[in-house]
Order: C-alpha cells, then sequence, then structure tokens
C-alpha cells in the first residue's frame, strides 16, 4: 500500500475542501471512533461462523470493505498529521508481541501478557 | 506497506501460539474496538492544540505509534480473514467521498453529505 | 437509580479535584469510548455461550461490573452537563423502537429497520 | 431511573420479537459499541465549547438524547443478562476512584492514577 500516495491523496482531498482546520489529532481519533462504530454494527449480531461466511457474501463484503477503508483513511490522516510512519510502527510493534507473547506461554490460551504471572 | 508480507508474519504469528480458532472476524472486529478504545485514552482530555504537539512529544508519540500500530495490525488481519484488499478498498473509498462530498457543497463544513439538502 | 444523588456525588467528586475544566461535553465522551473499550477488552475472545457464563464467574463479573460502573458514571455526567434526563430519554427511545420495529416484521429477525423495506 | 421496571419493559420487547437469541452479552457488548459510535459522530468535529453549547441547541440536543438512551439500554439489558446491579456497581466504583484519585495527588491534573508515582 502507497501510504506516501494516499497521504497526499488525502491531504489534497482536505484542503480542497478546506478541512484541515477540522482534522486535529484529537478530532481524527474521534472520527476514526464512528467508522469503527459503523464496522461494529455489522457484526453486532452475527455468529462468528457467520462473520466468517462474509467471505462469500459480496454485498456484505462490499459493506465490510467500505468501513475498513474509512478506518484505514482516518488512520493514515492521523499518522500523516503526526509524523509516524505506520509501517515502522507495526514491525516494530509484531517485535514487540513476539516478546509479550513467548509462544510456550501463549499456545492456544488467549490470555493478555499481564496475566501471565497469575 | 508491504501488506502482504505484513500478513504472512501475522498469520505466522498466530500459528505459532494457535491463535488462529480466537480469530473470527466479529472477534477481530472487538479487539479492533479495544485497541481503539487505548488510543483514545491518550486524547481524551487534551485540547485539539494539545493534540497537535504530540507531534513534538517523544514520549507520547510513541504511545500513540503503539495503539495505532496495534489497530492496523488487527485491520490487516481482519483483511486477511475476509480476502479484503484494503488498498483497493481505499483507492475506491476516495472516489466515493469525492462524489458524496463535492467540494462546492462542502468547502469549510463539516456536515455529513446526508444532510446537503436539509 | 438515584440520577439526582449519583450526578451531585460525581459533580462533588470533579469539583473537589478541579476536574470540571476537562469535563467537556466532546472530553467525556471520549472517555465513555476508552471505557467501552475496557469493557470490549473482556468480551472479545469469548464465544457467546462463553460470554453468558460469566455470570457464573464470580472474578470475570467483577472487571464487568468495574466497566459497566464507568460507562454509567461517564453517561450520567454527560447527561448532567447537557441537561439530560436519561430515564425520559431511555423511556421515549423504547416508544420509539416499537415502531420503528413492529413485531411482525422483527420476528425472529436482527435486520437493522432501514432494510424493511429492501 | 427504576432500572427493575425498564428492564422488564426491554425484557417483554425482546420476547415478543423474538431476539432473546441475539442477546448474548458478547452481542450486546457490540450493540452498545456501535451505539456509542453513532454518540461520537455528533461530537468528533465540533470543538469543546461547541460540544458545550449542544445544551442551547434543541435539534443537537434531541439527537444527543436518543443516542444516550440507547447506550443506556444496552447497558441496562446486558446487566440484566449477567446479574448486574447497576446502581451498586456505580457507587462502589465512585467510592474505588475516591481512593485512585487522592485530591492532593490528582486536583487540576488529568493524569491517570498509575501515573502517579512516575
Amino acid at each position: 500500500m502507497d501510504l506516501q500516495k494516499i497521504g497526499e491523496r488525502l491531504q489534497a482531498f482536505a484542503d480542497e475542501r478546506e478541512w484541515d482546520k477540522f482534522h486535529s489529532p484529537k478530532n481524527l481519533v474521534m472520527a476514526l471512533v464512528s467508522e469503527v462504530g459503523e464496522l461494529v454494527e455489522i457484526f453486532q449480531w452475527l455468529t462468528e461462523k457467520e462473520s466468517e461466511d462474509i467471505r462469500d457474501n459480496k454485498k456484505m463484503l462490499q459493506k465490510v470493505e467500505e468501513e475498513i477503508a474509512d478506518i484505514e483513511i482516518y488512520l493514515i490522516r492521523l499518522s500523516q498529521k503526526l509524523g509516524i510512519d505506520i509501517e515502522k510502527a507495526v514491525l516494530e510493534k509484531i517485535e514487540k508481541n513476539a516478546i509479550k507473547y513467548p509462544v510456550h506461554l501463549s499456545k492456544g490460551s488467549a490470555k493478555k501478557y499481564t496475566e501471565f504471572n497469575t
């Protein structure tokens, strides 16, 4: 995914509409939340199995795609505003998670790392 | 951002830990929500101006980076489970938004497109 | 639930700590979101059946109770700031929902009311 | 607020529509999240000052009331399913918060209690 190019398009989009004034990081975080709420709405009454079957349901999949796009757009915009490199952040987090969740402690378990000692 | 490669690392990470059974799309959406909650917690008492200043606050920025990474990770994982191409979804959504929010109707206004006719 | 009395205690709590300046409705909404995120975290990897069994799991139940309390506290505080009567709002919404979701259209179905005509 | 009576109305509402099967605690938590997302949408582009002015804006206030009602409804329904007494939980949480946030440490500060020692 070309984050640089998408970021530039989002900036141009906001500039044309004079929306930059609304796009403080705080507000972008809130906008992200409301998009996440729309994603959740699609899944709230589904069983886990039904949520997997969305993969083969073109209409539902289209809706999910749009919400994921909205979330990604605000995530990119927020990162742009704060000077964050998402890819670097993700790669570093995966490293961290590997340390927080060693295979022998977390195998087959949904425990949070903070519960490992209790 | 190399979504393919990150997706593969996330899949390997889950496989090693036998976490795949927890990763139904429904559950991944919930995990996304709780990460978003942690992002919001950082911003909730800040003024908009203070939220902008995070850019220059190394400690705060590190925390925001980690939460953005967590959200991105679940977004990639969810998309992987449903066969969604995030970049394609984002580019299509930007096109859609350009139609929903024509410059002459949305300039300088935070109105939702559904309010344009009222 | 004595909303009046709880509201007064919350106001006194905030006054003693000089927290009123942080408690704009916008910020209270964000605080509500981060508490909801903590509630979600408890449920994210559970099956629906396991989520029902929390009823008999004292330790888990205690955690859920605390998160529900946090959410309720911010809901009361937000309503107080905006002059909203929660009970009246709830009773009116139940009436509205009865009209939006007539029994013959919604029986056994999780459809949203906006999908009834499609 | 008569939680008992509202709870009974919500149960009857669900029973008439055969919705009980959808109302696992896990699903109710998700439904709560999507309602919170709708509340956030109202506030996301407002300044803190504008969010305070909603108090005097009848149309906006009506929208906020409806979202608060939706959140409260799911909170009551979730508590009912798990056998949680919301009022008791709230009163206990206020006591806990008084200990977690002693006046001398938290006066005028938005710090989280976990940051008091750092």
